[in-house]
């Protein structure tokens, strides 16, 4: 591979004058900059990042920590932060925690600061301790989705009303005159989900509905979790005419529940869940849900780490205030076939 | 951050020692381990990544070039890899080409040889010459899950024999006594299911039935695209009783149009895919599909490309031999709820 030297001495100029012209910095005469691109063609010349990254004292990637590549949100969400971070010729390294806190850790240890100049962390399970360790060795983190704007985190985040997001499934769930309705919750009472069942909550009380503890069923964030949960709300209280799901799989699994019972969706059970994933309007029938801005939340995300990595709040004297918070547009209502009146 | 010399000059030895003690290479007394071990305790140091791949030219993590992360396929492959490489503290940058071989240049000009070590190739719809480019510079190439062990590409690969997971998917049906049976190909003609296809064609002819031009449907590798094409098939031959899809999605797609045209599936209609991703158990019905050997493809390819670049070619005078062409176990037909006798 050729140098910078190399393509220095080629086209005449010194080697500071080619990195200006790679990098559009600096004030280059038109026929130098050509030169120098001549020059940088002809030797097959590419910039070596790693090396770059080094003499800047940055690196050239940001990290992405999911806890399961294989839940279809997070390729979603990986997707849009990656064509986000492609505009300022970031590379994204997608590192699977697998829910667990030691591999995510790990990740942390080798990747942040040294490959990454940059983290952001997708509902990774990960400790927060980690985290701040991380933004101490100077990789700053960005906390993506975080569920509850008015409870923020103590690290930069871009924060979703999911609680309002409960509200608009339960409060369209009961204008449609529904008023015995189960819920599946994808997390632990004091998970990532409480904040949407607080709003689906809300929305009943509201209503003057009733939430008995035995129609809600806490399960794993998936499409088999919603599924055992649902079956057991359906087998134990056959007048349930609606089911609100925290997030799209467990309501996918609800689907399937219910059509394993032999009712139909939505005729004799409507079903509404959180997120708007792909496969929400593929499912048949497809999931009316409450929609998550997952695009802007990516972007939001990836714009908020660049600033944080450009301007170090210890440089700036910024780093007493409180972390920033983004708040994102709201999650909107989007009425499929899975739900309809009573 | 601290440095190497900063631990060797706490524990008393040579920075080369602590290197060793690091990499477990060299002889190293016991007391000494401890020592250097507790110096990087305390100066809570961590090697520098970036800086030791340089030092070593090489770069600590591989690179999987895959055409849509959000196609579930890829992400369940790209756990696969991830697990895999991960056993020798490799770290995977997954990097999406979007199907646009611009992208995927791009993508393999910034990042192979500087900051990933090698490359793993997920059907990235690549121009093979840049692939080429990539392994002169030194940075090595495997395939991942090509289509025709007989046909090898002229670069490390891992073959799947998808023309035989066409056959098995064929008999199934014809066993079953369907003779009118429909192909949704997630390819054109001459595309990366044309093996799959064929498998289904000789299977066919073997037993003496024919496959109409009208009953063979091109289309995109997706749902969207399987569904689009199923319901052209079935509105245009009431009588096929069975569709061959060459992938899961399109499968499932499949399972849609039968679903809006009124025909249950499996009782009027048959339908069966390739692959078995994670969807295909969960669909309902469940999905019959021959399942691929996706965790052992991953691992094999992540066990050549280290192969490779641990031992390049060029210097052990190898580079002549034809590139290595991994085949993995047989595809095997996997029954559930989409398909019945006739």
């Amino acid at each position: 591979m050729s140098t910078l030297s190399e393509v220095a001495r080629r086209a005449g100029v010194t080697s500071a004058t080619v990195s200006n012209v790679l990098r559009n910095r600096g004030r280059v005469g038109e026929q130098t900059r050509q030169r120098v691109l001549e020059a940088v063609e002809a030797l097959n010349y590419r910039p070596h990042l790693a090396a770059r990254a080094l003499a800047e004292g940055r690196a050239p990637t940001i990290a992405l920590m999911v806890s399961s590549i294989a839940n279809p949100f997070y390729p979603e969400f990986a997707l849009a932060v990656e064509r986000a971070a492609r505009t300022s010729g970031h590379f994204v390294i997608i590192c699977n925690t697998n829910e667990d806190p030691h591999a995510g850790r790990a990740y942390l240890e080798q990747i942040a600061g040294t490959l990454s100049e940059g983290v952001l962390v997708m509902n990774a399970n990960l400790d927060f301790d980690d985290l701040r360790k991380t933004e101490a060795r100077g990789a700053p983190v960005v906390l993506c989705m975080w569920e509850r704007p008015d409870d923020p985190p103590g690290l930069p985040c871009v924060a979703v009303d999911f609680r309002l997001a409960g509200q608009l499934a339960a409060k369209h769930l009961i204008e449609l005159g529904h008023t015995r309705i189960g819920a599946v919750v994808g997390s632990k009472p004091s998970g990532i989900h409480a904040s949407r069942y607080e709003g689906f909550v809300d929305a009943m009380r509201e209503a003057g509905l009733k939430v008995p503890a035995k129609n809600v069923r806490y399960a794993p964030d998936t499409t088999e979790g919603g599924y055992a949960a649902a079956r057991h709300l359906l087998e134990h209280d056959a007048k349930l005419t609606a089911i609100f799901a925290t997030n799209d799989l467990p309501a996918l699994g609800t689907i399937h529940a219910a059509a394993d019972l032999g009712r139909d969706v939505p005729r004799d059970l409507s079903v509404v869940g959180i997120t708007d994933i792909q496969l929400a309007q593929q499912s048949r029938p497809p999931l009316t849900t409450v929609a998550v801005p997952t695009v802007e939340a990516a972007e939001l995300a990836v714009s908020l780490l660049r600033e944080l990595i450009e301007r170090p709040a210890g440089k700036h004297g910024a780093h007493q205030k409180a972390p920033r918070v983004c708040v994102t547009s709201a999650p909107q209502l989007i009425v499929r076939g899975s739900t309809s009146k009573r």
